[in-house]
């Protein structure tokens, strides 16, 4: 039975990046240099950023790319002040701190977006602070942070941000032509959904001149494997050749569809449909609307089940499972709560389906 | 046309490690992890180290889990000696250097293969060396070093001995039961035959337990991996879920095939094919017969082409890669080589076919 995945990621792929997949490589041959080109163009077209920003695709998941990023653009002198209110800001703290970096939290609820007045104060206060930390999107909720407005913020401060796009690069907006941003980083498997394995970071070409030979990690260095890609158009070491072609595939298909503004719409669309159907049957949504990302919902059961039973969570997990129909579970230690995902190749019959297996259940 | 990759790796993959390759997981989903356990299981049973060492997977490529094991398993009081005779030993070198941690090298020719009178002395010279590092087979040349010996050298020495196993895992002999290892690190694209994306462990559980928070990555901390994957069966980050289903459907064929002892016999069988063919063209082997592993050669061109010419081998790769059969310049610096590898899934026809167009180029 094939799985349907309303999860944060990864998630299902359109059968034409799977087929794309369905080949050999030899990594430092002519076709896979032209095929790693077309990746980091693609890449930083998403964005708007080829004037600024060079495309530096990492192996490994998205946590080795935030520590590549950490690594590679705070130094040893700097100070990074990291906005929190979910779990990724939680883990770019702390790989901050496991470097031995110069670390400090602005701390919110997970349910609060980056309140801006208190980013000004944090900043005027500290002079010490060179870099900042935000999350586009918190997966652990689908929280939205106020991206633009922050950047301009610490542009005005004269700080470099740093941005955890993870959970949006590819489905909301991000013009880095007109957004002042040191670096973004995301991986290839949620809004791009592209399968698993890459990382990638577009970084000011400005931010990666000072940063040669500061990474502590040979493997994490994201100043030699953009050195490496322009030099000679290879990777530095072995690529998951099969997820290079994946991802390129998924981005050709992400034009094809119109760009982010249109995989935007089709993510509202059905996270609309969503919340209104699980809304009716009684469950409502953690966040505030105006604060949340049409990415991944977090929904509360209902203060009373039918027949007076507390919710369990497992139970509709394995009853939804059985039917191929994937959710998770909420990532908040405070509340029970559940996620689901509106991302990925899924037609939106999958979702009436999913909203009709949960009125069951 | 199919590319046929005579190469290091990645290399060429069977069609049903593909075919496995072409489906979606939820990567915290029942059916996920129970193939993390197949894979994790397997691994082991390669090297029959089911009663000593944990399996532990990590997202990248085989440099990233070099870096891993080092930075794991060497701590800040401890000195690594790193045996060199080739550039995948200066890299561990260089990983650990770059990490801060004390190294020495055991400095040989490219062509020579451990030393063990001089390691012994190295040991008994320096008891502050408490572990060394060797590379099994060198995939700059293909030289094969004296894996049991020496890890009975270092035993009696009392010194940990980390093995980079990314050339020879699956095809090589090792039995971790009667061979004294601290860590095997290897691949999943060499004579594995799997898609690359995965890099992994062997390590002695003995040798897990003190290394806890030791990693000054968080991404690439071999101790925190394993306790998540004894913890609940999980990957901590997300998996590049295509290519454990890849790899793991490599590792069926491979037991499927025989085990590794029928792997070398393919191996060796091409290998004798190959190097008897290319001598009577007048190619010269690099390496002493007695010093070679039966997975990649490196030839010397005849001292003068028949017309006088000198050996030109960008026209000797565009020539063969114009009929889809790649090869690899030489990873010397000293001398004109090039690389031929026999592991991958080809057909002895293929190597027919190489060997003819050798022949008429």
């Amino acid at each position: 039975m094939r799985q349907r995945l309303f999860t944060p990621g990864p998630l299902n792929t359109d059968e034409r990046v799977r087929r794309a997949m369905d080949r050999d490589w030899g990594s430092r041959d002519a076709d896979f240099i032209a095929l790693t080109a077309e990746l980091r163009d693609r890449l930083l077209a998403v964005a708007n950023g080829a004037a600024t920003h060079a495309a530096v695709p990492l192996q490994g998941s998205g946590t080795f790319m935030l520590e590549a990023a950490v690594g590679t653009l705070v130094g040893k002198a700097d100070k990074l002040l990291v906005v929190v209110n979910g779990a990724y800001g939680r883990r770019v703290a702390a790989i901050g701190r496991r470097l031995g970096l110069a670390v400090e939290t602005l701390d919110h609820a997970d349910d609060e977006p980056c309140d801006l007045t208190r980013l000004a104060a944090a900043l005027d206060a500290d002079p010490a602070i060179t870099h900042v930390s935000l999350v586009h999107v918190e997966t652990t909720t689908g929280l939205l942070n106020p991206l633009e407005t922050a950047a301009r913020l610490c542009a005005s401060h004269g700080r470099a941000l740093i941005v955890d796009a993870m959970a949006s690069f590819g489905a909301l907006p991000l013009d880095l032509a007109t957004t002042p941003v040191a670096a973004v980083l995301a991986s290839s498997n949620k809004c791009l959904e592209g399968p698993p394995g890459i990382g990638f970071a577009l970084i000011e070409r400005a931010a990666l001149d000072p940063a040669e030979g500061r990474n502590p990690s040979m493997s994490l260095d994201l100043h030699a494997q953009w050195k490496g890609f322009e030099t000679d158009g290879q990777w530095r070491f072995t690529p998951p050749v099969q997820i290079v072609a994946g991802l390129v595939e998924a981005l050709r298909l992400l034009e094809a569809e119109g760009g982010p503004p249109a995989r935007l719409a089709r993510y509202s669309r059905r996270f609309e449909r969503l919340v209104g159907a699980l809304e009716q049957l009684g469950y409502r949504l953690y966040l505030d609307r105006a604060n949340q990302a049409p990415i991944i919902a977090t929904f509360r059961p209902r203060p009373e089940t039918p027949l007076g039973r507390p919710f369990d969570f497992q139970a509709l997990y394995s009853r939804l499972a059985a039917q191929g129909l994937v959710i998770y579970p909420g990532k908040l230690t405070s509340d029970v709560t559940f996620r689901i995902g509106v991302i990925g190749a899924l037609q939106d019959s999958d979702f009436d389906d999913l909203i009709a297996a949960i009125a069951e259940a």
